[in-house]
């Protein structure tokens, strides 16, 4: 398994293809899901070329997670939400679609339940606004 | 939400109840879940006390993450598992049930429904043969 640099994720990290953005640095782009399992599920998207993490370099692991908490923290204190789940898929059995190493945080509300992957594309203005919330928490 | 050093994998930590311990080193504990979610299903527990990832030590985190990596390719190879999710609950409402920080690593099989958590208790000599093959990976 290798890694393929025409993946969409590639092309939003050249700029390639727009995203909603929230945050980005030297380490990595985060960005609003466009097929949301719940409001407000973010992407964080590290900048070194991996398929996913088994492929990945440690050491850009251990840069990328603790923006990993800080995004949690973020979208949890921007959505209200009552917890957040981390998630991060390993080739297409275990759910991956996108090819190159991400981490979904998926905010979860009491009493509302997680919809599959790919319900269905969210409303650009709604991702604009959510975006503009949680970089402002961040 | 603070820490509670009562929780069952704290005292896993500090030896008072048995696991089925894959590897320990400084960093953190892995040990098979007595309630997989699918055959494999193993858990990285950081020593560092935390609630989940929002309340922990970034830098906990940083050491943390490349051995959860080294864990899920043992885990696949071990398990000749299809694809690894790897995730990680932050609150009740997220699935969160032992409020002490830790990686789930769940292998997926092809044409294999993942079951809830807390589907059953899984056997005990099958957890310990597990286990060792991990191990042997690792």
């Amino acid at each position: 398994m290798s890694y393929d640099p025409s993946n969409i994720f590639a092309k939003i990290l050249r700029g390639e293809i727009p995203a909603h953005k929230v945050y980005e640095d030297d380490v990595a782009l985060v960005m609003m899901d466009i097929f949301p399992q719940s409001r407000g599920h973010v992407l964080v998207v590290p900048k070194t070329a991996s398929r996913n993490l088994l492929d990945a370099d440690p050491a850009a692991l251990s840069a990328a997670i603790p923006l990993v908490q800080k995004v949690a923290k973020a979208v949890k204190q921007a959505t209200r939400a009552d917890g957040i789940r981390v998630a991060q898929f390993n080739e297409a059995p275990a759910g991956q679609t996108v090819f190159h190493l991400h981490f979904h945080i998926i905010p979860v509300y009491e009493g509302v339940e997680i919809v599959a992957h790919g319900g269905g594309k969210a409303d650009d203005a709604e991702l604009a606004a959510l975006a503009k919330d949680i970089a402002a928490a961040l």
